[in-house]
Formats: structure tokens, C-alpha cells, sequence
């Protein structure tokens, strides 16, 4: 975990345009997964104190990049990473032109990831998340959050949980886990949802607070999913047992749960395509970040754009994730996302760099360790074969990343 | 180049809709790089012939894989990989509002693609083709289709076309080179574009033939590009020296440059969005493949949909790439684009499979050796940790290329 890395340019991705330009050839010290300290100079011209903190003999390894940039890790603030079955069947049924009820009546839909995931194990849940973190991973990704959703019982979102906090036994990535059991309504509560709300305020919410499998708890607020008082209800209980919040909220209607995120303090209001200029201004009296989700926007064919005009004008904190998830955004590639939010939403390449990595850390909570390159943040970067930042969000698919570093440890991905 | 392939779910994508579904386990033979025997029976109950064909013992090599998915190598029929120069900086002067007359002043568009294209030599070509040949390898791709046209001069063309051919002993991968002189107009012909038309025609092709440096001829046919009767004077050039043609044609306008395409047996008529029922009529009555290019339609923010419909009513086969290039398709991932091809186009995943396989193959002239697992048929393969062939379409990012086999070549993917 003790790591000096030399002849990198830094994109830090501190405050300001200059976060975002890659500086002159620099070193970056690493110890105990913590940076201790940062020279642009040459070697010689810093301080004696930071010379002393950059002292090649106190390191156990040392890595010459070249030339290279160093980025902060990215960091994919809202995945449903973890779950089993397919839904490339109803993907193709509905391509077909099969009706929506007759997929719903073959079981298609989310219910069909609900009943895949509640039959398989903790271990098989890992076993089917890999090939999907791989792919994030190779994108660049150190930080991940995974949500529950798809167990709907305490005892299957609980296996949910603790399979995504496992992957981190298995791969060289840091999972901050989210209980989204107020998702969907689960069959066995069919017309009495303000009872499932119940059993997630008072009976899911309590023990996994308890035992700490989540930090968050997130509500999929909307028409087709949980209204205005239940999600609140939920909030409150989540606030009560110590838990941060979040939302689903504004993707499909304007119900107000954004603003009720920021109410509560939320972490991230996710979607917000329909958000309007009120809710825009509860966000930017708020500490919550707007989260974007392009890639469900795309494949869901929508044509309602977040309102990221309003959102630059109140300064609101932007992030960009993958959603990953098997109904609506399968897509396992964050640089696809930071693609997807210039090309259809029209951001910048630098508010996408910055939607991946300080406002998606600050969507997790992390705004003070992770995400942008600083002394005293987390030892967590990618290394890119490219010459500027833009290129992250421009190309997709071209092998450019050269390898990541999670708290001071050095993960190769082919280059190097 | 001898392998014999066991414990295989193929699917051949050989005609009709059996093609499509994995068969039961299956024995595969290949030797001398061309398959020579298929058993999808159990070992003893083949004819003696296939059985014999089949011996283990006769193999130099034997692989199980295991129940996998066998499909053939996916063909890339449409690339602009090789170039020099990167228009990151372009996409990003353009999402921060910067207008497209002082991009252009600044260097910017496909003549800035030029200039450093011209400005680099053969080796480096190679050198950056490979970041960007190795993302459609990890896509499932064994022979992927380069065009010239960064060039625009004899000898640049000649280079780009000689590095294209040369990243054949980088990487195990078949390449098929294009000459696309007819691209763009060079800045020293500018207003003269009737004279670039006689250079290519009179001094790029005559070479370009006699040193077979490409099987095939392309044109830009389009209000942008080149008119109707100059690419006709570009095909009866290359038809002259017994080369194939192929088009850009219908891409933002409709030119007539497809039926122009059909009437010189050409290879494929490419883009086609703005192609008329008239356009699908000639394309029906000819054995010009439709190759769809859904990047750039994504990338260029495009509403005019190409007339699938239409297509499918008049049995014209689809074939989809990638059209990688850094103007309007920076896209190095074949499973995306079949994502996109069923996303933005509706295609079926059987339609998108068919048009990275078979469809793809017979555009590049290659449709009785390629695209397709059959007997006679080059032993190119993907395999992939997958239930179902939908699959593909569906998911983007996720890791689920085992590995790939070039004419009897294994080569591993991270997989088995
Ligand atoms: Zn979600
Ligand atoms: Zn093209």
C-alpha cells in the first residue's frame, strides 16, 4: 500500500478548469493507501518537507509512468451490479413485436429478476456479478456502489448485500452498498404496498442497519413504483437507524422526490429527467447530487432531457453512472455513459470526467477522500494511454486503459 | 492450423432461423485453417466418413470448450481504422458551444484527420491502429474490412493501406484493405474536384491495383462528398482494373449512389439512411449487401432512420459495422454497435447477429468463406460465456468473449 508514483501527468480533478488540464510531469506519494504528498516540481525545487515525503527509499515500490495521465479512479455511483438471470430473451421477445402483456405473462419484467435472484446463492450472485465488474473495471473504475432491489425480502436483500460487499474479495475494487427494497413491489404484497413499506421501514431497514450491510437506502419513487408518503416513510426510517438516503426519482413523472431527497439530507437524486425548475432549486439549496443515467435513457428510447441547463445555472453537482442493470441499462462500460451523457444530454467532456469522479464520490458520500487527486485522499487512479481528458468521453471500446491503482496498489490491465 | 473443437453449442448462423438457435453439443474439425467436419451427434453415431474426419487422434490440437457458445468470428465490414490524430479536442470545442466555422478555421474536421495522417509514417499508423483494433477483437471480431482515405495523395493512400495490411502480424485477425481516395477532396484540388477525380481514377487505382494493395473501391458519394457522376467514373476506373466497388451513399441526402452501386455489382451500399423504396428495389434485384453504420447515426445526432422496413419486405440482407473513425464514429465495440442497431433501428438481435456474421461477410465478398460455421467454410471463430446468441445484442461491456479462433488459431480472450 506504499506506492511512488513517478513521471505522471496529473488530471487531479480539484476545483476549477485547471483540476481538469494535465499538469507538467509529476510525483505522488502513496503510503498506507493515503496520498501523503504531491510534487509538480522537479525533483530538487519542492520544499525539504515534501522532498523528505517523496523520498524514493521510504517506498516499497516505485512506478515510472512515463508520461502518462494519472486520473483519480472512477468511481460508478448507482449499479444494480448484483443479480441473476437474463433478460436478453425479453429484450429480443419485444424486438419481435411481442406484445408488453404477453412478456409480463411469460414472467418478463423485473419480477423475472426478482424470481431469478431470490432462487440463487450468495455465491452464484457473485459468480454472475464478475463478468459485469470486469467490464467496469476495465472502464476505469475503482469505486462502485451496488444496490439491493431484486430480493424483495429481508432475507434474499440481505444475501444481495452481502454478495456485492464480497466482491471485493475478488477483485481489487471498492463496493459501497445501497438497500433499495422499496425497488418494486413484491408479489406476495400485490394492492397492499403501504405493507410492504412496513416491512422495509420496520423489519428490513432495522437489521441491516444493524449489521451494517449499507450504508444508504434508496426508493424507486414514481408512478409505477413507490409514491410520495411511502418513500418518505422509508426516508425516515432510514434516517432513524443512522442510514444516508437517496432516490429514483423524477425518471419517468414529476412527483417530488427529489425534492424530498434533498430534504432528507439525500446522498443523490438519480434520473431527474423530469425534474423542473423548483426541484432544480431544492438540489442546489441542498448537498445532493444530481446523478445522470444515460444509458437507460438510451435504451428506454426516452425523449424527455434533464434539465441540464437549470442544473448549470444553480450549480448543481452532476454525476454520471451506468445504472447497470438488466431491464434498462445493460451496459457494463462507465466510459459508454460519459459518451452517452455528451452525445444526448450535451455536457462537456469535462462535466463527464467530473460526473465520474469527484461528484460521483461526493454522490457516495466520499466528496472528502475520493475522486480527485489531493493530499490526504484515497491512493485510487486509472491510467490512461490518451493525451487529454476529452478523450474518455469521446472515443469508447479502444484499449486505452493502462492500469488502475486501489489504495496504493497496482493493478496492470495490459499496459506497463 | 489444426484443431479439432468438442463440447461446442454452435450457432452457425447458416440460413434460416435454425441457424440462430445453439445446437446440442457439437464437434467441430479444422484443418489446414478451413473446417472439414461438423457433428452436433453423439461421438459413434456419425457416419463413418465424419467420424473418421473427426478422429482426435489426427489433431494436433484438441480444446472443450465445455458447453460454450461457437459462433462464427464476427466480421467488421466497414472500419476507418487506421489514421493518425486525435479530434477529441474537436468533440469537446463543439459541446462547449464553439461554432463549426471557427472549429473548421482551427483545423478541425476530417482535413485535420489528413494532415496528420500524411504526417506520419507506416509504423506509426500500426502503432495507433492497435488500441483501437484490439477493442474490436475483444468484441468477437476475426476480419474486419480498412479503408484509405486519410491520405488523399498516391502515396499516402498507398501507406495507410500497407499499415492496414501489416496490423495482419500484430494481431491474429484477417484484414480486407479499401482503397477511399474518393473520401474527401485534398485541399490542393480544392474547387477542382472533377481533377482529384482523374488522379484517382488515372493514378491512384492503376497502382493501387497492380500492387494489390486493396481487393476494393469505395466512394463518399454525397452533397458533401463527390457527385453521382464522379463516383461512376471511380467505378468503371476500378471495375477497369478488376476491383470491386463499394459506396457511402444515402447517408445525409439520397443521390442515387446506391443504385449506382448495384448497377456496378457492387459489394455493399453503405449508411443508406435517406434511401428511397426505389434505392431498396435495386439493392433487392442485385447482390449489394445494405451495410448500416448505427454509430455514426448515434454520434451525428441523426432523426432519418434507415427504411428497415423496407429492407426486410424486399429480402435485402443487413449487414452492420462499426464505420470506426474519429469524425462521426469513435467506436470500437461491434457488440455495441449491434446494440444500436437494435435500439435506435429496431433490428431483431437475430438480424444484428446475422449482420456482424454472415450478412457482413458476403459484403466483403467473402460470403462462401466467412460469417457463417459450415463445412469448407474458414475456420473463424468467437466463443462466448453466454445462454443465448440475443445476448450480444443486448449487453455492452460485460465480459463474456472466451476467446476467438483465426483459421484454426486459438487465441484466448481471458477465458477457459
Ligand atoms: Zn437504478
Ligand atoms: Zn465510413
Amino acid at each position: 500500500m506504499d506506492l511512488l508514483i513517478e513521471n505522471a501527468r496529473l488530471v487531479t480533478m480539484q476545483e476549477g478548469e485547471q483540476g481538469y488540464l494535465p499538469t507538467p510531469i509529476a510525483r505522488v506519494g502513496i503510503r498506507s493507501g493515503k496520498i501523503v504528498a504531491i510534487s509538480t516540481k522537479e525533483q530538487g525545487k519542492d520544499s525539504e518537507h515534501t522532498e523528505s515525503l517523496l523520498n524514493p527509499a521510504q517506498y516499497g515500490q516505485t512506478i515510472d509512468l512515463q508520461g502518462k495521465l494519472l486520473m483519480p479512479g472512477l468511481v460508478d455511483c448507482h449499479t444494480h451490479l448484483v443479480y441473476a438471470g437474463s433478460r436478453a430473451n425479453e429484450f429480443e421477445m419485444r424486438l419481435n413485436g411481442v406484445p408488453y402483456k404477453e412478456i409480463a405473462k411469460q414472467g418478463g419484467g423485473i419480477l423475472s429478476t426478482v424470481h431469478a435472484t431470490r432462487a440463487a446463492t450468495e455465491e452464484q450472485l457473485i459468480e454472475l456479478a464478475l463478468p459485469r465488474l470486469d467490464g467496469l473495471l476495465a472502464s476505469g473504475v475503482t469505486s462502485i456502489e451496488v444496490k439491493s432491489g431484486y430480493g424483495l425480502t429481508l432475507q434474499d436483500e440481505i444475501k444481495m448485500l452481502r454478495a456485492a460487499k464480497a466482491l471485493e474479495h475478488e477483485r481489487k475494487v471498492k463496493i459501497t452498498t445501497t438497500l433499495l427494497a422499496a425497488h418494486a413491489l413484491p408479489p406476495e404484497y400485490q394492492d397492499r404496498s403501504d405493507d410492504y413499506i412496513g416491512y422495509v421501514c420496520e423489519e428490513i431497514i432495522p437489521l441491516v442497519a444493524q449489521e451494517k450491510l449499507a450504508t444508504s437506502v434508496d426508493v424507486f419513487c414514481e408512478s409505477i413504483g413507490f409514491n410520495l408518503a411511502q418513500t418518505e416513510r422509508v426516508f425516515r426510517a432510514a434516517a432513524q437507524y443512522g442510514l444516508r438516503v437517496k432516490g429514483h426519482t423524477e425518471q419517468l413523472s414529476n412527483l417530488g422526490g427529489t425534492a424530498l431527497t434533498t430534504r432528507y439530507n439525500g446522498l443523490s437524486a438519480d434520473h431527474i429527467e423530469y425534474l423542473d425548475e423548483q426541484g432544480v432549486l431544492a438540489l442546489s439549496n441542498s448537498s445532493t447530487v444530481a446523478t445522470l443515467l444515460p444509458g437507460a435513457f438510451y435504451f428506454l428510447r426516452e425523449k424527455q432531457l434533464p434539465p441540464i441547463e437549470l442544473l448549470r445555472q444553480h450549480n448543481v453537482p452532476m454525476a454520471i453512472a451506468t445504472d447497470i442493470n438488466p431491464g434498462t441499462s445493460p451496459f457494463a462500460d462507465l466510459t459508454l455513459m460519459m459518451n452517452m451523457a455528451c452525445t444526448l444530454f450535451r455536457l462537456t467532456p469535462q462535466e463527464a470526467l467530473r460526473g465520474v469522479t469527484q461528484h460521483a464520490a461526493k454522490a457516495l458520500g466520499y466528496g472528502d477522500s475520493r475522486g480527485v487527486i489531493e493530499v490526504g485522499f484515497d491512493g485510487d487512479f486509472s491510467i490512461w494511454d490518451i493525451d487529454h481528458p476529452a478523450d474518455l468521453s469521446y472515443q469508447v471500446g479502444t484499449k486505452r486503459l493502462i492500469s488502475r491503482i486501489v489504495n496504493g496498489e497496482y493493478v496492470s490491465h495490459g499496459g506497463l
